[in-house]
């Protein structure tokens, strides 16, 4: 019996002793992930706390009462509501979802009040309620669809649903209310001052622009390629090329411009958002974000070519096959002169988008010599006893290398003109304002060169 | 003046006629467009009308008197904001909004509630708003912050608003409405009414479910990869190859995967949603969404791989080489057999994933085909005087079609670990379900065989 009830207390202590250890894991794990997330971007940190204090400010409505009884206390609601639900990372989040809210509050407001005008005048009484279920029913109905539009969903989307919620609701609810017109103005002052509070504090504190994040996040990723490019040549295609162990350590490079092959909806998000903020730093309002898709779109270009380049170093990793030396260290040269310049180049590009300025004659003479590089090996002739396999090993790289050189000819033809526009876009918003205007710190440019980028 | 006067009516009729014109012709490219979208997929016009019943449904709430006093003015227009917010294209969607937002509610009423106790504790008069406030300073903070955390932010991203939304009105309208725990259960069930009146809606009106809409969109994009490869079969490695009316021809080919190196966040929504939903059809409610993830990123591998090979077909359309025509014989039999083999094998992979079965024997032996073919280059010779770029631009070609066949089996294997994982998941649940479960029409499964793929 004894014996028994001790092997009982065991099992508790010993089942509940591993939960327990499971369970502290569990939360540093968590802990350690939370602070990673903090330490990566610290303005998350920062918009949190932007976040609370919106939510403080707004409730400041319910303490202080004389603004409380002007506004009613369901009105006030309304601007909880607001601030929660409009309070976005980036300012153009921000004045994207605040403006889509105002405005469609407004129109909905107004064409409620007209379907509820329209169904008042309806002689049968149970005629007011069937008609204005009809409305709700063919408006709900035709604002659901028009989301099905792509450019309708990536912009308004979030206006059309409040559009539909407050037809419906001013519509439904002025059956029963009587001082309609009061409350929709009620409501629609608590709304603009929720979306005030939330643009102000999103404008005016530590403010995180869409913009900026996508003028930075273009050039990271293009260094990211720039980076594989520097690697693959000192790892790959230097003196020891060949040996199995370089091309272990060399297995780091595929993972660093993974990332960019899958940008495309954080880019659209950015340039989405970047829209709708006011002009800033080194940003006017109308600066050109589609171009910065499009050079987006050429770095993923980049990448894909990359991809395979990776995909083939991984694949003959472990195949040996004696070569012609002669042959393929003259390729060897060529790979490396290949990479090495279009790296460089790639680098120049992303420092010139980020100093917003010209790509430098730099990034073209680097480009230049890549292509040379690619032509030489027209001139190259295997030995003659050298089989398909041993040709394609060496080979493949030297042609995917040249498609790369090829993508980044196209993406400095696309930085280059994203700078133009940029320029002349700069110019014009100078013009418009005052023409002493400083240039801002950190963004000043040099003599507008025309670069001519050989093709 | 007379003569002034008819120019300046000219200017205006011709001023505004082509106003007139242009907003007609914006009309109707709209209306093409809307037209369009509806014909692609009839499921989003039935979708509108769905949104549009359930607001109407819920609007009945206004007009029936008895329920409506019952349940308060201010709470019932909680139903018709639940409705219109929660209501989603799939029945995942609907069903992830609406549990996250029933959820969020009651845990954070709960809190908001014990929050507001805990503050009327406070003796000073002044103390209760400002301990308030400090409360959902801190809790706005720390919800918002918790929504950075990747896994949060996928699947309870809506849930965390609601939990800010709510926990800051339970609190803050506490300080000033007595009777809140009576309210709170009103609202709670007003939220509840419109969640269950979206659920139904989307479950058992015409449902589209997320995991379906995944199990299609797969096999969609590998048809498309097939569809690729035999089209470069016929028009490229066709008997008339190297003619460049051909070429031009092939054209068409270059955008028939394109959409399929994009397609990774919509395959993750649709997963992300196809988790919250019951089992319906062939699809248990455990169903290895997972692996159709798995199966989706070995799809992009070979899409990127196609790039490859669609850009170096574009670059080589007029770069005229003349070459020895032996060797280029045999390469255009190799890469026929590869793209034609491997063609074949994707279209069965695809048609096994519709099925939901193991793929068969058939798709195994193409693979093992486009193989040898592939090997058969290692056998070749080029003619001794060949120069690099001749023998470039015919086998570069062939070695980016080996990687596609790599890539294949890949995916071969990875849609033969889908089948087999749905399969025992699948009986897991006959098992145990009543054991004389008839199988769902249009799914049932030959006997599991597994197949050997060689590598």
């Amino acid at each position: 019996m004894e014996a028994a009830a001790r092997t009982n207390q065991n099992v508790g202590v010993t089942s509940w002793c591993p939960l327990f250890q499971n369970l502290k894991d569990k939360a540093a794990k968590l802990g350690k992930k939370l602070k990673k997330i903090g330490k990566d971007d610290p303005r998350r940190i920062l918009h949190s706390f932007k976040a609370g204090l919106a939510i403080s400010l707004i409730s400041i409505f319910y303490y202080v009462n004389p603004l409380f009884t002007s506004l009613g206390s369901s009105s006030t609601m309304w601007a909880v509501l607001t601030v929660v639900v409009v309070m976005e990372f980036t300012a153009g989040g921000t004045l994207s979802k605040g403006i889509n809210r105002t405005f469609a509050t407004l129109l909905a407001g107004a064409l409620g009040l007209a379907a509820q005008r329209l169904a008042a005048l309806s002689s049968h009484s149970a005629g007011e309620p069937i008609l204005l279920s009809v409305f709700v029913f063919l408006l709900a109905a035709m604002a659901t669809f028009s989301r099905f539009v792509p450019e309708i969903k990536a912009r308004y989307d979030y206006g059309v649903t409040i559009f539909i919620l407050t037809f419906s609701m001013v519509a439904v609810s002025g059956y029963r209310e009587e001082e309609l017109i009061k409350l929709a103005l009620q409501r629609l002052s608590t709304i603009a001052i929720g979306v005030a509070t939330c643009v102000a504090i999103s404008i005016f504190v530590f403010p995180v622009w869409a913009g900026e994040d996508l003028h930075n996040l273009l050039p990271a990723n293009i260094d990211k390629l720039a980076c594989f490019l520097e690697g693959l040549e000192r790892e790959y295609f230097g003196e020891k090329m060949g040996s199995g162990q370089i091309l272990e350590e060399a297995s780091f490079l595929i993972s660093t411009y993974k990332p960019v092959l899958n940008s495309k909806p954080t880019e659209d998000l950015l340039a989405n958002f970047a829209r709708w903020e006011p002009g800033h730093g080194c940003f006017g309002f109308c600066h050109p974000w589609k171009l910065y898709l499009k050079v987006g779109a050429l770095t993923r270009q980049c990448a894909y070519s990359m991809e395979a380049i990776s995909s083939h170093i991984s694949t003959n990793k472990n195949s040996k096959v004696i070569t012609d030396t002669e042959f393929r260290e003259m390729i060897r040269i060529a790979c490396a002169e290949m990479s090495s310049k279009t790296g460089k180049a790639l680098a120049e590009l992303a420092t010139a988008i980020r100093q917003m300025r010209t790509p430098s004659t730099a990034a073209a003479q680097h480009l230049s010599n890549a292509t040379t590089a690619s032509e030489s090996l027209k001139t190259l002739s295997p030995a003659k006893d050298a089989s398909l396999p041993e040709i394609l090993q060496s080979a493949t790289t030297a042609f995917l290398l040249s498609e790369v050189v090829k993508s980044a000819h196209h993406l400095a033809t696309a930085v280059e003109e994203l700078s133009r526009v940029a320029h002349s876009k700069r110019a014009q918003e100078h013009a418009h304002k005052d023409s002493a205007v400083k240039p801002v710190a950190g963004c000043e440019t040099p003599p507008h060169v025309v670069v001519e980028i050989e093709k």
